[in-house]
């Protein structure tokens, strides 16, 4: 049972296991998003706020901020953007950059205790990200690949979040303070990716102890019909002990799969939260009759085992 | 690595671990639909006719055919809508009842290796299926409860499951030909019901060395948005190894939720299904581009771990 306190000036938000599930908004970072960047790249944050606020009204826990501009001041902007954020929501941040100084320059602004994201088991890394965190008292992604690139092997992987974990201990930095990012792969490239994933995410929660995020669209790249594998997989992560993602929270499917897979993993307590956000919805009568007693039936006689449960999700007909 | 064979006249499927997971239509069931158990009793099967197809033509691999209508001769209708059934389609049947003459009376007729739905841990249960199972050379499904009925302790289900699989091996059934239901409760009453779920079938797998299958739908008993709840569950349970379920295969919302956790559990060799299935689906244009390199990022440096990983979901603005 690792928490893992991020905060804001005013919010402070828990990532742990048997807690609700964490989105981090990934919408804010200019990567791919040729507008974006210019605009930031210009001093234009309109767009940075309107992204902010949608992704607050959509159900993010967090928001990750990134402003890798190629050719630009990126620790300037960086600073310059999380302020304006911090100014807009009181949501706790994600500081997200491969440039040290912009993670410095982000860190100098933040109000409350942040993410940093991140950090590699690559020794160049780890010797000035892990300072930097411990400085600021944050909390840090680590991502477990190393100079040696990302192995397909899970084990090799886990070796690498391990000696993160480790590393970071000599810097006095604790392990609920690590969010281990088991780094997901296309699983239109690599077969195994998925299977991946689920096995290292189990194993980091069970015997590293720590918490884990990943970038959770990546599985479906170069695929149709992406949204549906995303959710599948956001639903079967958390079945495997995930604690948080770096996703978009403006994507329906992706979030009712976030909201139905707290409700399994019983992190949404007498289901209330999933009550609140689809009360309206329109119920499955038929069903809501037939499975009056879905469970019991199997013991009991006449009626059969399958009879309650072809039932609860029969239609009336 | 456990194969269940099920077979009709003319075709063979097979329920495995790292096999395709397999879909049984519940549909063919009167309790809980009025109109079909009427027409049923009345011997009109002009229902049953429909299901069935539409059932194959929704994807199903097999059918699960309960005839359980209260004041009846249920083995004659059992028997007489198999008969029907087989001379549909050749997808296998599961033989559902919870009347041992019926079940008898489906065997008797029946062309091929039925499933036989179902046997429970009671005594007199085990003594009267169990012989049946073996005379016939069927496969049958385990439903994990006994005298004392449902335990809400996944350890005692467990143990359930053991004793069937045991008394089983006593009338020459191989494990490989049993099922074993972990009973699926809803989790609007049991809060713990996901968990409870996805960690039997875990061990029902790798200790048991058994197929599994369940009541998919009732997990989602009366809750708002069932079928958003069903989807996560199937992924979710099928992440912890579940290789079948009786469910509704006319529902796109669950089927989607089955293909997409066949990706992502690996046994869709090169996402063949999935690209057939969806490739004139839309694609993220935005996300192709952006995540041209979603997983290498992290190890290079100016783009930073959580560009290629953003932009794999992000949308080009």
């Amino acid at each position: 049972m690792t928490d893992t306190v991020i905060s804001s000036a005013t919010k402070e938000i828990v990532i742990g296991f048997d807690r609700l599930f964490c989105v981090i908004g990934e919408r804010i970072n200019p990567t791919g998003r040729k507008l974006l960047a210019a605009e930031m790249a210009a001093g234009d944050f309109t767009r940075v706020t309107s992204d902010t606020l949608a992704q607050v009204a959509a159900g993010a826990h967090m928001l990750d901020v990134n402003a890798g501009i190629p050719m630009t001041d990126e620790p300037k902007i960086l600073a310059e953007t999380i302020k304006l954020v911090q100014s807009l929501t009181d949501v706790p941040l994600s500081i997200d950059s491969s440039i040290v100084a912009a993670l410095e320059a982000g860190l100098a602004v933040y109000k409350g205790k942040p993410l940093v994201n991140s950090v590699t088991g690559e020794e160049e890394r780890l010797e000035v990200v892990l300072p930097l965190v411990k400085k600021y008292g944050a909390a840090v992604v680590a991502i477990s690949n190393d100079e040696t690139g990302i192995s397909e092997d899970p084990d090799v992987r886990f070796e690498v979040a391990k000696k993160i974990v480790q590393r970071a201990a000599d810097y006095g930095i604790h392990y609920s303070d690590i969010i281990v990012d088991p780094l997901v792969m296309p699983i239109g490239a690599l077969g195994q990716a998925g299977r991946a994933a689920f096995s290292l995410i189990r194993r980091l929660r069970e015997e590293l102890k720590v918490n884990t995020t990943c970038g959770a669209s990546n599985i479906s790249f170069g695929l149709p019909n992406r949204h549906s594998l995303n959710q599948a997989f956001l639903s079967m992560a958390i079945g495997a002990g995930m604690t948080s993602a770096i996703m978009n929270p403006c994507r329906p499917q992706e979030m009712e799969a976030v909201h139905a897979a707290n409700v399994l993993a019983g992190t949404d307590p007498n289901c209330t939260s999933w009550i609140m956000k689809y009360r309206d919805h329109k119920p499955a009568e038929a069903g809501a009759t037939a499975a009056a007693a879905p469970a019991p039936a199997p013991a009991g006689g006449r009626r059969g085992g399958r009879a309650a449960r072809a039932g609860a999700g029969a239609s009336n007909a």
